[in-house]
């Protein structure tokens, strides 16, 4: 369950995606419950009604916390997470939407501040409904340390 | 608890600080069952204590959920989120620190696709422990419906 | 978020209305679990339908919770509460009904053993559905400092 | 797990004490996603040690649902809640403090509405924990139906 | 809520049935939130109405502990958990399903270790649904004290 | 994260072990919440105080359901569970335990209802803390179809 993946071993245009996992009422709540955001968007049925979204949604907090849950796969411990970029909600969630995520690797480049022995792999993630609509767009960047330091691009 | 505010009425260098939150052990169990992501880095007290950190901390996107929901204030029925940019994790979260968030306004520009009646309003995100260490940075885009639609900048 | 009010500033017949929060499952599900109480009528679906109510309802004190927790506004730092009277739950809440909680001043006195200093603000914290049926009713007491402790009313 | 008593079993002064329930950070928590409720005397221990009772206290709800949970007994399908009476806190609830409830008769009296068929049970209910502070005192009024219709008392 | 039993006091044949459960989804995701078991079976329910089975099941794993927590009845200080043998689930358990398990004792024979002053009882476990469709079968043994040390069967 | 593995793909001895989790209080208050079980080696820490084993400790049905949950790996679609047999908690697990859980299968025969089509494979599971203790012992019965139906053992 831990797998050393070296800057190195990352190719571009890898692809990857996940299992399926249905967002269900209780994920709304306990999110709610967790980040103490009760919008009525999440909360308040009767109200989601008289708007043109229909009935409640996810926040997008949710969303992205269950996108990025979704492609957490083998631990690298040559990698860490560096951050996020052009995080995007296309469509909304609603209350049985059952998601997936692929993750491709779109660019990798040296690090800026350590280019011999450090590099940044950016990962596309997608996060789309059985429908094909896309919830989520953003870029993953991770921190990935060189096999051969003395390495750059 | 809404509260209605064009385009126009958002200020730059508007600065508001949220209440405090401290994390707790209970929020990274329950964050790893919202995501299912169970790295020993959030789940794994042994391991955690021979890892530089020393124990377990909070996931990022937890950090995130509850960064972003500390600011969530009155709700703005002409305002809705456009997405987040430059999403970086500069420290991590223990058990039992507690975090604030400070949101200034620190740009704001006509909608490209529609300036005439939009713009995007650009709120940073910064959230803090009680020590002052910063533990999210990220920038917040809103895209606000504007009271003169005329207007452009 | 926190907001200084004294007993003077109070006043009779004040109303404020919160935003609206759907019960749901999950909601029951975790009130059970927090209580112990797992009777039938929020529990055992096949009883339910068997009796006039015909399918699971909130716990009472879930009712109350949610009910007083709408009506938390903005901090107080003179006031607490001092309790509760004449507590009702005069219809039941089913899963997906959607509950609004009014509160409106109704009564202020002085308090009995320091009517110098303090004095009881009395919230009718009325709960209702969104067809209108009442599910909570109460009295909340509200131990609030004087501005002017030389002040009875 | 049932057990029918009717309006004449319920006999004054009668008193039973439930099981212990220690009180967790994940039950404050918890309490805190479901009523919305996320004052810093519940949620920001940095806080809290700036004020007189140190640490983070239970929210008065989840004290009251818990108080009352302790006391369900065996379901009496004769017997409904009516409501409760003269709800204090006397002493706040820190984390880690054990809770016991103790139920004891102190009054019966006929249902004014159906005098025949009906009475009212007045159950007083205390908290303490293991140090004997109370915590939650309260009369909770029971509804019972009379197994002799005619009496009155 | 405590009742001391003795070896002696357990009769062969002696049978209970709890309270019935309705599984919903909110136990599902609570499920796995904390064993971090995923399983498509359990969380996607896309994929579920690809399968033979139609739609999101329980976890075997939350069977069993509503189905052992079903039973749990009287703190009896004189027995404990020795173990469980022959545990299968004949029937997938669903949301909405109700369900009640039924106890009975069918063995009971020395403790092999110490027969002079243990026995173990054999519980047959048995959970069913409301349309009588077993989805739990197993023995529960209990380590039981004698009351009478010098017993041996 | 699906893996096809046939009857005649597990082999004699084979071993795995999980990552880490350490079990919280939080996972107990869950845990109780989710079968009902509120016995006070649970939940009563002023009590388990008085008692040999110090303080709380986890439910035999948590302490399976994560000791099997932790063995979850990806997921073949020519198996699934049987059931479990022999299923012993020989020490207690504390708040604060490290778990991980070792798998090795230990023996492999045809299924007698339909030797030529399917084998069970029995996995040994068990689950111990970071001393070294074993909290979980059992065997994990797989059902799993033969990649060649012809083959008997």
């Amino acid at each position: 369950m831990s797998l050393t993946k070296f800057f190195e071993d990352y190719h571009l245009n890898y692809e990857r995606t996940s299992t399926g996992r249905t967002i269900t009422d209780a994920d709304i709540v306990l999110h709610a419950g967790q980040t103490g955001d009760f919008y009525p968007h999440h909360m308040d049925e009767d109200w989601c009604k008289t708007q043109p979204f229909g009935s409640r949604i996810a926040h997008g907090t949710l969303t992205f916390s269950v996108g990025i849950g979704l492609g957490a796969g083998e631990l690298n411990p040559e990698a860490m997470t560096y951050g996020y970029e052009r995080l995007r909600f296309p469509n909304p969630v609603f209350i049985n939407d059952t998601l997936k995520t692929t993750i491709t690797i779109v660019n990798k480049y040296d690090h800026e501040k350590s280019p011999n022995t450090k590099g940044i792999v950016v990962e596309r993630v997608i996060t789309r409904k059985g429908n094909g609509d896309v919830v989520l767009v953003c870029d993953h960047l991770l921190l990935v340390n060189k096999n051969n330091p003395q390495d750059t691009l």
